[in-house]
């Protein structure tokens, strides 16, 4: 089945990408977090979102939740791997799923942790977004897990009960050790080095870990790995004012698109790149 | 005194600026109707505003109001007739007074009533668009009033009172006589004739009734009159997506900018026109 739209992402931009799509009656997979933005359940007050004063963000994402179910929107816990134009029009691969679409709209936020250097180079050559998908390559092997988020922590625990030895990167407080084979270097990683591919991770102190595979578990991908020839616009996806990307079909909205990084500039965008997909999907 | 900045118009574009202008202490006026948007009042339900389901117009009207009572922000209720770069910076005719500010977001909605052919042409000569400033130049004369909302029907019978006759096209149903010497012609008027000044309103079946005046009292003025080296795209006005206009410290946001006319758009472009005028400001 080939659904009229994908919608990348569950922050403020999806939210409001999907309840216009459900609207107008769109056969539509949301993909991303049923947490929804943890930026925004995290924010202690929030005044400028029109028609909540003094809001929590958890009472803003509560309101968003409950919208989101009387209005029976499903959301499809997975993260993006890649986005390729096919055929006229996209397939995603997700974690183990493949999904196709004839408009994608790219809500993804803005990955405030930057790409390690060479990253998306060695993407498939011993760099990896998925533990379920590639993990059983690395049995016996050694390897570096980053890991952005604890809410992936119980993948980098799987893919330390297969590997010899894990270098475990984790980027919030409090990780645990995962497992006697696990070591937790103090210095962050810096770049993915390899030949033909990936043989080592360089650290910012300059030291080289041996390395036969990296694991990014990350809330994102980079969009640079998720859509190679997406037009960017310095650390942003380049738009028009429909919300039109430079490819064919596909939109973008919210915090990737650039500045300001505010809930209501997200639903906003999130609004008009839903109509842009109608409009597009119209005119097929 | 100049303000930071002048908001025209209290629809979801104008909230939206207003909150955002207000949390980073600017100092602004903004002008508008206390009722906010007619059109988002009279909504029966939204379903597609994130965070309200299925919610009446009037009840996110409400939420909108007390958000701004809660803010501490003032409406001053005055229609704007003019807007002009002055010295650097824009000076405001706003019925009878007249206000100073550095920047300026457009927030005045779609005008779904189309002006008279060669409305603006004669502006200033026997067109106006404020009975309390011009009523007194036509005593004993005789003058059409094109009145689109029930709410201005006091300044038509203001305007009665002085005329000696008054052609009166109410726009909205059950509208009063206004006076013994108010006539209602059955056809609409089309459009503006003039030598030197206004002579005539010609009717849309070809019918000239000679008059002095022409009083267009309108919720928004045309924004070819308003401002008139305003770019326009079509019938809205062009902005990038800062939401800046041709016109330096001039941005607009909501549906005076384009499609999709949506509440949520229109938010999302009155935060990020409030977020570009704050730089704007900063640059100077």
């Amino acid at each position: 089945m080939i659904y009229d739209a994908a919608i990348i992402g569950t922050g403020p931009a999806g939210i409001s990408a999907a309840l216009n799509l459900k609207i107008h009656e769109k056969n539509f997979i949301w993909l991303g977090s049923r947490q929804l933005s943890e930026k925004i359940s995290k924010a202690e007050r929030i005044s400028n979102y029109p028609g909540f004063f003094s809001v929590t963000g958890k009472e803003l994402t509560d309101a968003f939740t409950q919208q989101i179910s009387q209005m029976q929107i499903e959301i499809t816990e997975s993260m993006v791997n890649s986005v390729l134009p096919f055929d006229g029009h996209y397939a995603l691969m997700a974690g183990e799923n493949f999904y196709e679409a004839q408009t994608v709209i790219l809500a993804t936020g803005t990955a405030f942790t930057a790409a390690l250097q060479q990253e998306t180079d060695w993407l498939g050559k011993g760099v990896s977004y998925c533990a379920t998908c590639d993990g059983g390559l690395y049995r016996d092997k050694t390897i570096a897990v980053i890991c952005g988020n604890a809410r992936f922590e119980h993948e980098a625990r799987y893919l330390a009960e297969l590997a010899k030895t894990v270098y475990f990167f984790p980027e919030y407080p409090n990780a645990s050790d995962l497992s006697e084979n696990t070591i937790k270097p103090s210095q962050k990683p810096a770049a993915v080095e390899g030949e033909q591919r990936v043989t080592g991770l360089r650290l910012k102190d300059g030291t080289l870990l041996p390395v036969d595979g990296v694991f990014c578990l990350r809330d994102s991908v980079t969009l640079s790995a998720l859509l190679p020839n997406l037009q960017m616009q310095e650390n942003h996806i380049a738009v028009d004012r429909r919300m039109a990307t430079n490819l064919a079909g596909c939109f973008a909205a919210g915090d990737c698109t650039g500045r300001p990084y505010q809930y209501t500039k997200s639903v906003g965008e999130g609004n008009v790149a839903a109509h842009s997909a109608i409009e597009y999907l119209a005119s097929l």
